[in-house]
């Protein structure tokens, strides 16, 4: 099932997608899906970020090919960040290049949307803790990023988490191909068999750290490929299962 | 003015404090007070955070005396990171001292609350933004710190962000004393008056990179002095004209 956010006459609803329609839903979907009656054409909505987390949680390093090209060691643990929730866009939301960055780089990532409240939960039980998966794209002021040391500034300017176009639900992580296009041409081509820690080690890491809320997001790390994006680029990703997350660099 | 949020019977409230009682509001504080007839005796209320963040952003270094002690050279802009809402707990809350954590720090620092939404703004109109300060325990597992690199890990476990016991509102940060003891043994002590970047420039600087909204938090980072804590010791950050805010290590 894809579930999506959209805006429609100005007013905010969640909603199912089906085929180029989307059927509108009573309240957030975590729970339970209680459908509306009614039914919009997708092309007269606009797509908004498919949750609306109190913290988004990212892995800085998680196929084991990106960390052969870093020429780092496979970690132990995964290394973890954050963005705040004011950076999030969705599908066909503008990247905004801030003034004074001389590099900014996409990062295709697989994101994690979770269900309910999770709190030192084991790798097993990691599955009954996780809604769906979503693409996300994990912008970063290269150039900040290496002056900072600390990650926090380079990956935080509002607009640098566009995530979408929704979030499917019930789907197998264990092998998904995971691509990024820049101005329709394949950058990074990768699979999640490369992860070096799976998402149920990684839900469950994160939740043994901090309570996870339902809408909260955890993303996955990028594969190797990571390169620079220009003002007027158009940058895809694509998950297979999932779908086409779409931005253009303003 | 003080603003509280507190609990009284299961229910939570905004609400002034007066002296040892506490006024309750309609809601919350950031347009405009707006009173009830209601006054509860403040011993018969648990205080929470006085503030529900989308996000809470610290400063890395901010105190003269604490760059010379760590010998390191003063930064030329501010170093940010940030916290989950998710690791807030208020006056009295327990600090949860995490399994497998070798070393466990406090860090009194002063914490800047909000009032509206803001973007770009200069230092000049900083002050507009501001709804008020608190004191703040930026908690942290040292260990882990020094293990990963990027901080996020060791200062977002839950319960690592004592915020309290209120907001205070009009005060000037220029020279206010801040002071931390443990077991009622002062350990830092110092003035925001040694402060590399005053309030007024790090609320610009940060909102230059993220949208700031009512009710986030940004710390001003903390003064030399920072040291361990066991489990059963008391930590107090103590700032002048705002209050005490005291936690158990659990």
């Amino acid at each position: 099932m894809q579930i999506a956010r959209l805006k429609h006459n100005g007013v905010i609803h969640w909603a199912v997608i089906e085929g180029k329609s989307a059927r509108l839903l009573r309240n957030d979907p975590y729970k339970k899906i209680r459908y509306t009656s009614c039914v919009l054409p997708l092309r007269r909505a606009t797509l908004l970020p498919p949750a609306t987390p109190s913290k988004i949680i990212l892995v800085g390093l998680n196929y084991r090919e990106h960390a052969r090209e870093l020429e780092m060691r496979i970690p132990q643990e995964p290394i973890l960040f954050l963005k705040p929730p004011s950076s999030l866009i969705g599908n066909n939301g503008r990247i905004v290049y801030p003034p004074g960055v001389k590099r900014l780089d996409y990062e295709a990532e697989l994101a994690v949307v979770i269900k309910k409240s999770a709190k030192n939960i084991s790798p097993q039980k990691a599955g009954e803790y996780i809604f769906g998966v979503s693409c996300l794209n994990d912008v970063t002021a290269r150039d900040l990023q290496a002056k900072d040391g600390q990650w926090t500034r380079a990956k935080s300017f509002d607009t640098f988490c566009p995530l979408g176009p929704w979030v499917q639900t019930d789907i197998n992580t264990n092998d998904l191909k995971i691509q990024l296009y820049l101005n329709g041409e394949l950058r990074q081509d990768s699979s999640t068999a490369d992860f070096i820690f799976p998402v149920s080690r990684i839900v469950s890491f994160a939740s043994r750290i901090m309570t996870l809320f339902a809408g909260d997001i955890i993303s996955t790390g990028t594969p190797k490929g990571v390169g620079a994006m220009k003002r007027g680029d158009v940058v895809e990703v694509k998950i297979d299962h999932i779908g086409v997350l779409k931005n253009r660099v303003a």
